[in-house]
């Protein structure tokens, strides 16, 4: 279903970064859910550059309920959002349509569609049709939090500076959920930034990693084989551009541990089930097992950069150099923090309405 | 839909591991594709448990066709494929009902099935499910040979050692295919198994990192956001027990990279368009490129171990010790490839098929 | 999905007629379902040939389950189903390979599986694949049945004879549950079988029509467009080999009506909201408004008939004739019966399970 | 998945009558497709209201492409087209709110969605909804008719008036793709519509029956079982408003067939396999045959229709009576034909591309 995610609950993506607009199509949503306008500008806010680390492209993300919302709450029937895309330059871009930017989707795109893609600025590979998942995450969010479910991500690593960790895991979400350079610890932050700003100097870009905690799930939801939590919800982050890993729990450590250190031995503490440690990621045989549910997800560089790349021009089928001009980020994990909440509260969304019912997600 | 993988090309899995049989029901298959039983029983011997390093229950892993199979070619209708469990000992398992094993979904399937799981030997969470998948793998990589499309999985780090890196990938892959214990360098290999079974002898058990490369796929494989071969391959990886990670191309170390040093310059070479580097793992928005796609899976250690660990009994509910006897393998890093390799080709041939039809497949 | 069908519950067909087995995989259903082997028989029995009227093939169908059944219940992971085909005569079959029969897919899966189908008995295509179906139908009856969801089917017209119409659902539907030739007014069925009879009796075949009532639904089943409960309910039926048409209420009769009699008015009676006539078969945009949903279902006479009649040979490419042996039966309708009610409470209960949640369809 | 239908090439509807847009998202559709604004616009007038015998509301029917085509051709990438809502009459339904329009999803939806429903002119089970369909329609009608495949639909039975039997296909259906009454009798056509007229005079609807003929299919489409190509179709016909029986070939008239009449016998003309009569609808075990795939659909009479009728006032819990105002059509059985038309050509694409590959359709 290429552009489509879910199954009681589903979203489709649609649009070009400078087409007519972009937008998606929420479809399984209960009725009454009330439409938090404030909410969902706030999290379009978290997402949109800012600063010396973010591009000048200034879109003001005006998005626009075609469908599906009607005094202010869902009907129950598919919810169409568009955000119109205003701040084109598309004279960016033409005039270089065949020089493939690499680490871009330029020549894969160019391949695929043979010639027929919408090349200005990414098109539909664009990272500004994440806006759209983001208000469809936001209200997904709404609704889990409600059930006392809340999702937090943190920037575990950028430019190479790790942040504190996670300590208590529902103090640490509540803070975050606030701040544009989600870091647990600000000095830790103001490092990273500075790394940003000294990569951004030279024309270069950084990386980083961002880690997710989600706490109040109850026990039992996720399936065996390939409707595990793993597979559900990586399938979701993967379709994120620049996510290159996702790991649950230790990850890619436990491969260095022993059984007897990964396992989560298990207690009953004041007649609740817990682990003390959580290498697993809370996650049992792709089941949520109560305890927080962990994951870390690798954000690559910006490929956009202002230092000049050897590439290719597949148009006239030869070697050549780009500088990529326009306008971009040195570093976009901070950005991207909000994509993978969203696209987090649309998966459990979706698979604690397969458990409980459509009903009762609303309730 | 849980136990069903893939759209136009589709495995359903059934079974528990001390239950009648395990399979699995393959649909879409192209007609005419003939049965290569002796690949098929050679790949089943890859997962096979073998020498000191793994359990000592040995299954025959006899497998049968209950249909879609006539006159030793595919009919195109579903194939079901069945393996009888014959040598189970259920009463290594049943007294202990109750006491969670960690790091397995003892505790998880009971909350979610309200205590109906047949819970002997892991049920359907057991990594002997695996076995049909197996056989559904070995008929989709015959189909990819057919393109010139090869997968190959090597022990990238196991007990802390690490094998050599994949150098020319064609090579590699070749004499990958043959190997039980799936290593480059048979040095480090040997040094692995010496670890592993140090492990054994404490009764604690390994894990480690497969890393595959599969080259050959023609460029424009893969689909913008939610079915990008990331999303794809990492959904059905994530579904085998014990991956907790997996990432792309240089994945989580990309967190450390600049962008100009992520990113894989394109470059005309005799009229192909390669990259020096693979840092994309060949993936370029969630579509091929061209070069090999490469990435990494997470193997934890066995949670099965005879070493005590503190648990709960959740029948009875209190807390208590395990040490879990039966049949185990101190490491399943080995065992774990060919399974990798299976899943990966089943997901590539159900993208080739929605873009060239089921028909072009099976010629 | 193919042989696939189902959202959160679904079932998976497979089996040739005279291959090993056929069976089925339904995986989605709530763990804790008590299996009740004595309905399924019953189930089983309703499908099988019987008397004069049917082919004197007698399969034991003689089904078992090899996963997903533990103690007498569900375990909540797929169930797989297998019926062992033991009394197959292909020697009738095989000598005739290549002569179409008409009315049957022999041509049709020729040529879409390139001469690799599996053609003795019909192969993938028989009829006889349907009693896995049955038997996946017999656990969905039994939980609509906990929710006093009733489903019952009469033959409303066989061989040119009219059974008596609904009066009282509920009580028709009672008794319609026990019979073999499922008939409201018994006169009316002795006339039909008598007319079978003839037709049997110069080797020709008749058909009929099934009428469906589904009572206890709750208002608000089914969705707007795509899964209407029409285009749910009607995409099972029409899997069912020899079912030409699919009506609902009123059917193709309102063409003939003006809106003001085929409109339902509404009324409320003892606070409940209810329509004196049901042309719409208690279905309005899709979604049940409370009435009983009331459907049928055109089943063409039985192609197999020992008459002689034109046909090809598409092995030798050339016009012939045929007379199709074998076994076979005058009359199906009887005995597609109880496939309708058993794909009409799959159905349900996916539909029911999205609104609800699976917990409470198993509860 | 609700408001989407189809796997490889899907159509996603959203929108209410009276909200700001209605529109539809196609995916996977071939890159490189022209998009014929002047069919689409011939096709959106085939559906529009017109003269006497429609409703007077005049919508102008202006779609725009928000994505997925650029420079007048498809991307490859979703397509989304919005129609405005325009001449929207909102205070003709307000008032009235609670007073469920028999034969209408008034209470149904209200009952559904807890009375969060955009109630408006019918809100999302409102015909109008249709209208993107036919723009995704006339897209894959261009596609089938580049494979020389084609789609025809006449007025069967309408208002108590037969119309002439399909004589030769392909001539039939040429000529219907001018008509907006699309009778192949014009004689008979006239008195359909002086029926409809009288209806109307006296404030009443009538129905009627569509058959639809498709030429040019190879044979070998459909699937066994749940993907047959009835219930393929049927799936997507039953979402239809207003459609309440879909049948193939000689359908319900099958009841009262032999089988030696019913069966198509098969013969070689001219090379090709044809059968002279086509009781089967072009399709054998859910698969063309290579003759023209033929069905009926059963349209009810409007049921919004000026004369008074009972019903209830489900806000005041009491009977109550109603005469429906606003604008409404006295028969919408010649509108709903390219609505038939277009989800049969988006179901046929689906299918076909599923075979043969995305690639292909698009060549």
């Amino acid at each position: 279903m290429k552009n489509t995610f879910g199954n009681n609950i589903s979203v489709t993506l649609f649009g070009e970064s400078h087409g007519e607009a972009i937008g998606a199509v929420i479809d399984g949503l209960p009725a009454g859910v009330e439409i938090n306008e404030a909410f969902i500008s706030h999290q379009l806010d978290l997402r949109k550059p800012t600063g010396k680390i973010s591009t000048p492209r200034r879109e003001k993300d005006e998005y626009k309920f075609l469908s599906g919302v009607f005094n202010g709450k869902t009907t129950g029937t598919p919810v169409c959002v568009v955000i119109p895309n205003e701040n084109t330059q598309s004279k960016d871009y033409s005039a270089s349509y065949g020089k493939a930017r690499p680490g871009h989707a330029d020549f894969t795109a160019f391949s695929k569609y043979n010639g027929c893609e919408d090349y200005r600025g990414g098109g539909h590979f664009s990272g500004r049709i994440t806006a759209p998942l983001v208000v469809a995450g936001a209200v997904c969010i709404g609704l889990l939090k409600k059930k006392n479910i809340l999702i937090g991500t943190h920037i575990k690593r950028c430019a190479s500076v790790d942040d504190a960790p996670f300590s208590e895991y529902i103090n640490d979400i509540e803070s975050l959920s606030e701040k544009s350079f989600a870091v647990l610890d600000d000095e830790k932050g103001a490092a990273m930034i500075s790394n940003i700003e000294a990569a951004a100097a030279v024309g270069d870009s950084v990386g980083g990693i961002l880690e997710t905690a989600v706490v109040g799930l109850p026990v039992g939801v996720g399936e065996p084989w390939f409707d595990s939590l793993e597979s559900m919800l990586s399938h979701g982050l993967f379709s994120i551009p620049a996510i290159k890993g996702v790991e649950f729990g230790a990850g890619f450590s436990c491969a260095d541990m022993t059984g007897s250190v990964m396992n989560d031995s298990f207690f009953y503490e004041n007649g609740a089930v817990v682990t003390k440690t959580n290498n697993n990621g809370g996650i049992n045989g792709g089941i949520t097992n109560g305890m927080p549910v962990v994951f870390s997800c690798a954000v690559k560089p910006t490929p956009s950069i202002s230092k000049e790349q050897n590439t290719i021009d597949f148009i006239n089928k030869e070697n050549t150099v780009i500088s990529v001009k326009g306008r971009h980020d040195p570093c976009i994990v901070h950005r991207v923090r909000v994509v993978v909440d969203s696209i987090t509260a649309i998966s459990l969304c979706d698979m604690l309405s397969q458990k409980f019912g459509t009903d009762w997600l609303g309730e």
